[in-house]
């Protein structure tokens, strides 16, 4: 019962407005039927992006049954789980559960993955009312199902890792893969990973080193991280410095990096950055603080001539280098499991 | 009587707070005994940035003689013309007077320049209440003395042009100078030039021919726009679309492009250049409109292996590169005269 074919970004399931991409539209058609290159996901978990679940909870004044009410509203609505306040919405896990005969995307019927594109584009319906869901946790045991457009991404996620330590390196995964390509651009660089006690920090180490750095250099505001960065042996050297401060960035650093790759989200660390890459140098920025006008008029102001890249999310690969990483490198697995006993101990 | 060596970014002249950049300084040291690597510039004329004059004229219920103080008290206050509620500065013309004896930017005195570094970080000092100034126009004619850096950017003004194009050149030169470096990385790439009817996109246009692009497709939002590009010779296509409307716009330029450039100051545009980039193509941001989220955001939404730039405004020999464009390509000048009758029809 084929449809007939869609289009890969997923434009044939806009129904309001119509014409504009499906992140942009109000109202996405999520019916079940397949067209010839998507793929079904049968629905068992969501989870929503940190932001969108605190602005539910404020806005039912932290009610579970009215935040469940909520989201049931949300995704009957839009035929998404799109947060009409934040703009934002989360992946989900699930399993596959039919593959039209052109999907390019790999899958087969019965493996588990999490969707890699975000969940303001996903079509979805849900049919449990959520009814395993408090409403007190932005993890959603859910029943539905989901679609997959010829360009989405999903992962399947491995036998052999724990799912909640799979999605935390999937969540990232964006930023070793654009690491490990810019390295693979210079001879033996040395590479400045700002933020390195993060996740993305982590796993941006590993793929410099992973991609023949000269040598890797991790950047922490203190020496509580500082410690956690050493004991991880995946940088050569650690220097502490406020990130926000260009001049003691620069400091700290010593030898400008031909390669910077910031990860720390927080708001004014361009000039930093800058001050501390050497000429012909790339700064890859995958904090979401970044300031676009910041970092282009720092860039000028400084007369620097580095390339800026904005941090793109998607690179083909991205999710099995980052899986490969987590296994292959020890102190990826160690730096990842202390931070997610620490969320997990956070929430007790 | 030197002073010794000062920093390279003018660490030396910051005053209040200690240890931040000049940009981010509340004071410098604007007086006029030069340090080794420094340049000293007989003040001839500021050109103060669009929206500080705007807010100067507001705040003072455009009272030319207000302005005319408020300027002044700035200068004295901040030994630069920093506009505190707007943060921005503007650019400044004037003659080579003393050039110390490290300085590495090869100027000579009695040259005639213009700093293509903002006045934000610029010592400046007035000594003529700007007396020739009405308050009226943010081209302020001016006395006094302004000093360079070591690694400062200022352009000798060329002999075969007029002042006012060389300014409007240069005011944009970053644009052509990373379409260049950009095009020359792949082998007769499409480009695509959002915006191609302004001053930096005329220029990227030309830069893209001059570094052997394989086609050159200029994107405008109108058929009047459509018609001056077509008439400049700098397009071997033109086409109409919203750039705001990613599907129209990736609908308008039909076969992707290998490398984007946007140049059009309008919000919204990330979604249509990253739709209209082929797989392993670079986009280039120049619009300071852009929202790095909504590029980051927008390439992982739609799986897109597309390399995103931010518009760097320095390169080096970015300033020599743009006048030879202006006098090499007959349709560059034209439509920079175009662009500046129409400023100057509007302004009487």
């Amino acid at each position: 019962m084929s449809r007939g074919a869609g289009s890969p970004i997923g434009l044939h399931r806009v129904i309001e407005p119509r014409g504009v991409l499906p992140q942009a539209a109000w109202r996405l058609d999520n019916s079940p039927e397949l067209y010839d290159d998507e793929v079904r996901v049968r629905v068992e978990r969501l989870n929503l992006d940190a932001a969108s679940f605190r602005q539910l909870r404020e806005a039912n004044d932290g009610d579970g049954a009215r935040v469940r009410a909520a989201v049931l509203e949300i995704v009957r609505d839009r035929g998404k789980m799109h947060n009409p306040v934040t703009g934002s919405g989360g992946m989900l896990v699930g399993t596959v559960e039919a593959v039209g005969e052109r999907s390019p995307l790999g899958l087969s019927v019965r493996q588990r993955v999490a969707t890699l594109v975000s969940l303001t584009l996903t079509p979805l319906a849900i049919s449990d009312d959520l009814a395993g869901w408090d409403g007190a946790d932005e993890q959603v045991p859910a029943a539905g199902h989901a679609i997959l457009f010829g360009r989405s991404v999903a992962a399947v996620l491995p036998d052999d890792l724990p799912v909640p330590l799979s999605l935390a390196v999937l969540d990232v995964c964006g930023a070793p893969a654009l690491t490990h390509r810019v390295v693979r651009g210079y001879l033996a660089p040395r590479v400045l990973v700002i933020g390195a006690a993060g996740k993305s920090g982590a796993l941006a180490l590993a793929a410099a080193r992973h991609a023949a750095a000269g040598s890797v250099v991790g950047l922490v505001p203190t020496e509580a991280e500082a410690a956690v960065v050493t004991d991880s042996g995946l940088a050569d050297s650690v220097v502490v410095a406020d990130a926000r401060d260009p001049v003691a960035t620069a400091s700290a650093v010593g030898a400008p990096a031909d390669v910077t790759v910031v990860c720390v989200d927080v708001a004014g660390c361009e000039g930093g950055a800058i001050l501390a890459t050497a000429a012909g140098g790339t700064i890859v920025f995958f904090s979401m603080a970044t300031s676009f006008a910041a970092a282009a008029l720092g860039a000028e102001g400084l007369a620097a001539d580095v390339t800026m890249l904005v941090g793109n999310g998607y690179a083909p690969g991205h999710a099995a280098l980052a899986l490969d990483l987590l296994r292959s490198q020890h102190g990826v697995r160690q730096l990842f499991e202390q931070r997610l006993d620490l969320e997990l101990s956070m929430k007790e």
